[in-house]
């Protein structure tokens, strides 16, 4: 139990190694003497693992961008408070794999005026942000191939092709600028150990 | 085809004749000429049967009201885009067993500052107000028998009481004089063919 409560997200296109990085980080973490919950969105509790469900398999134009985007919320609310601010409030780090910078990008670059829209529902329905947030930067074309050759019937979003994830990279660059007081752009074009090894020793000087 | 376009409610505490009077309605219309959809919330298209069913199955506390709305907010927007606007714009009438109304009593009698997060989530993801609604006014304990006859496993709603229905009552009744322009509210502790008699008058008038 050494530091504080912290909620750490990553961000990034698909492929980038979100999942990998907070799962090497979270063993960091714990190693460390850190009480430590692992979780991911959409999900991240029993009620938004469905709402995510609903979300991800289906046809592509199952639901209206606006519609998709209040189930997104509903999710990340029911995570928040169910999984999120409990550990947060017993005093863990939670480290979430994705979070609403997710849905800005996504959501923003189908349309601009849904990144307004997505940004008043945060502002009624969330609230939270992170308390540091990294964003794992990577050509869109090696992400793609990443992706591509993950197994999962869940392939909506991956399934834009390369342009789709260079503007998605630009998104997540972007968002590294407006919220630049909790993002850290780490170059994800490396090996696993190196990415972990800078990630390791940014958190070790924000949380000594 | 006789007449504009029209969105009609049914707004009402469980068991005062909704949809009984909403099919009357209908049948009523289409004698006379009207190219009609009978429809109802939560639900009313194939994504919205799907919310209906996260949000009404299950244990009373899964959600918390917050989630709850944003669910009801998604299905709602699901509804009517898919099935509400089509059929307007078809030239069609539109006759729905709840919309709206129902979300602002049921969560502003839980807790007040929950109607102004209702009336916030419509106004950013919804917009459309009904052009005409009959609330069905009825005695509560009259309402929570009838309800309570009725078999079915979406009971939540259903379960709270006849002081809960006293104060739905009169929330319906608050409602009907905040949108006193488009509500019309209907005496329904009487024979259902005496009801139908009344709404039919009042809508040839409107649609004459």
């Amino acid at each position: 139990m050494g530091g504080p409560a912290r909620f750490i997200t990553f961000e990034g296109i698909d492929g980038s190694g979100k999942s990998t990085q907070a799962r090497r980080l979270a063993e960091h973490l714990r190693a460390g003497g850190h009480d430590v919950i692992l979780t991911r969105e959409p999900g991240g509790s029993p009620g938004a693992e469905e709402i995510r469900r609903l979300v991800l398999e289906g046809e592509p134009d199952r639901w209206s961008a606006e519609t998709e985007i209040l189930l997104f919320t509903a999710a990340r609310r029911d995570h928040l408070e169910k999984t999120i601010r409990p550990a947060l409030e017993a005093g863990k780090v939670v480290i979430c794999d994705r979070f609403a910078d997710s849905t800005r990008v996504y959501q923003g670059i189908t349309r601009g005026d849904l990144r307004r829209t997505v940004d008043k529902l945060h502002a009624l329905m969330i609230g939270r942000e992170p308390d540091l947030t990294f964003v794992l930067d990577m050509a869109p074309d090696t992400g793609l191939a990443r992706a591509k050759g993950r197994n999962g019937t869940e392939e909506r979003f991956e399934d834009f092709g390369v342009a789709m994830q260079a503007r998605m990279r630009a998104g997540f660059l972007d968002l590294a600028i407006e919220f630049a007081d909790r993002c850290r752009v780490v170059d994800a074009d490396r090996s696993e150990d190196a990415i972990a090894a800078e990630i390791a020793a940014l958190i070790d000087g924000v949380l000594a």
